[in-house]
């Protein structure tokens, strides 16, 4: 069933929304009190241009929180258990924020403009309200406000080529997660060689929000040579990939040992990080889930699902898959588990589907590619 | 354009959504990482049973952030400038929740169960971070999470008659904005007499996800003698009423006095509670805007925008239209208007619709009717 989406000024728009519906979007879906392209019509050439050539995508729902004044570095570091005196401006980490029970609350990218500013580009949860809650509390020295920020991811393996045209060598000079502000025909940029892929590419954060659709027009000039067309983060890539989607395979007891976050935790990190201790704790007693693939043993290509499946091992309900994906490169329904530590790669598992089809699947390492 | 909405694990699904799509749902919103029905589908009977006879409404995306525990009492006073002493259980009040800045960040109605149990049953924003980072900030000793309980509306001048008949006496007993636990053929229930109108009525509180379908079937059958259909928060009977929607009529900066919350604000509230200092002190310097309604001279039926109008005074910028609607009782398009208190009910203003086109309105005092 398809539902249409009314129009609210408490869901906002974004810059690029009129080039979307210019190109063809049909549906969306919400994040950050606002809506994100889903898909133009044609799933399969979506994939097929993120795979084999290159993809634009409206990501102006990865809000950015800034984070500016005397204490910017001092607060930024409160809030992530990750030790941030290497991080350079110029250059982005990925991070976790948790909360004061280890619980991770969002897993952006934090980007050091300069010692006093830092932007945190997240995912789909208010953090703007826990970094003003924590920042209000201790009485730092900080504004934190919602700039006038709108990423354009250009994805794919010719993302170079595109990027090359549009903004010379100065922009492929970027290593991976570094940026740079640079100037298109008066459009101001913040240029990063990121995004939510695993096939390369950049996000052009575009810093005036007049400018959506002139930008939008400039990137598909300069990548009409190479096939580009219009996507957005791609639902089977990202599980081939393995990529987290917070709030999606998250839930409200989630800390970032369960979800492969281990590497971004450091547990010498200050004592006055917000869930420190908390995660201290939780690695000395020992992480009860984990976050595997699933390869299913089902043959219909699994559509899009609003409901996570359970998965039972050996009768025993043991945690659910929170992604379901056809993985067109593996020709195989897969999916992300979050589950009990009891069970691991090779285990073969009974699945319930979100419609109640029972199925079974084989528990694997991430990524599958 | 309608667009369709993707399904995601990250965007729940409501207990009444299989209900809604039975009764032919057409269109959503997202609120709080859900889908709030918009219509089904015939706004005209949706107005009309509203105003003359009793609707129903899957508002369960009004979710609860329960606060339990010894320090209970003591965080939600922290968290709202008004006076809680004379809150009793079994009574909801309206409040409002502020930043250190003293801007509105929710408007919740605040459920006291016991001295030891509230909940705050919350508008559009994640105060489920704003309350845990407060609380582990002071090191309080509460448990702050998301309850499985989902409220179904019955508004309307009917719905005395259709709550009587399903829940009897009892629940007619109850006065504005007091609730009482109940239990209706086995499925558990928090009875309140509230609602988003002004046509009167009840939210019945789910507190089993799992029984959605069974309750609304339970409310249409004991509704139908006296014209039951199905509804939603009702988008020219809010503003005619002038009912606030955070989010779409506050922005970054709205202190409550600018939306009429003044009578919801103690500025002799406990020094320790979030944003009094601003307040007081915003207070003392003058509230620089307000809320008004507008009459617009404009005859063309508004339709649903996605963004605000600009209003002029004399050719200066003094503010913004934040909802745009038909009154069919007033035959006339109305607005609610947030403009510099420079301007005030009865000043003739020139409006920039959305979409560009130029119109004028006269400024007036809320509510409408």
């Amino acid at each position: 069933m398809a539902f249409s989406i009314s129009p609210s000024p408490r869901v906002r728009r974004s810059p690029f929304f009129e080039a979307t519906v210019a190109d063809g979007v049909v549906s969306f879906t919400p994040y950050n009190h606002m809506l994100m392209p889903t898909s133009y019509g044609d799933p399969q050439a979506e994939y097929d241009r993120l795979i084999n050539h290159v993809s634009m995508w409206d990501v102006s729902v990865e809000r950015q929180v800034e984070i500016k004044g005397p204490d910017a570095g001092k607060l930024v570091q409160i809030l992530t258990p990750r030790k941030l005196e290497k991080l350079q401006p110029g250059k982005g980490w990925y991070v976790a924020l948790c909360d004061h029970r280890g619980v991770l609350l969002n897993d952006p990218i934090l980007l050091m403009l300069d010692s006093n500013r830092y932007w945190l580009s997240i995912a789909d949860s208010d953090v703007l309200f826990w970094a003003r809650a924590v920042a209000g509390e201790r009485k730092l020295d900080v504004e934190i406000f919602e700039p006038d920020v709108s990423p354009l991811a250009i994805q794919g393996p010719k993302a170079d080529d595109v990027v090359g045209a549009l903004l010379g060598e100065e922009a492929l000079q970027l290593k991976h997660f570094g940026f740079r502000g640079m100037n298109l025909q008066g459009i101001p940029l913040m240029v990063a060689r990121s995004g939510w892929s695993k096939q390369g590419g950049f996000e052009l954060y575009l810093m005036d929000g007049s400018q959506g659709s002139h930008l939008w027009e400039l990137v598909k000039e300069a990548g009409q040579p190479f096939g580009i067309g219009p996507g957005n983060p791609n639902p089977s890539e990202r599980v081939e990939s393995g990529l987290l989607s917070w709030g999606g395979d998250t839930d409200d007891q989630t800390n970032p040992f369960e979800v492969r976050m281990e590497r971004y935790i450091d547990l010498d990190a200050p004592d006055d990080v917000i869930g420190i201790d908390a995660l201290r704790r939780i690695q000395q007693q020992g992480v009860k889930r984990h976050q595997l693939g699933v390869l299913f043993d089902y043959d219909e290509k699994f559509g899009l699902y609003d409901r996570t499946s359970t998965v039972n091992y050996k009768g025993d309900e043991v945690g659910a898959i929170t992604a379901h994906a056809w993985s067109p490169r593996l020709q195989q329904n897969i999916g992300l588990a979050l589950v009990s530590r009891t069970v691991g790669a090779g285990d073969s598992v009974d699945i319930i589907l979100p419609d109640g089809i029972k199925t079974s699947g084989k528990l694997c390492d991430l990524p599958f590619i």
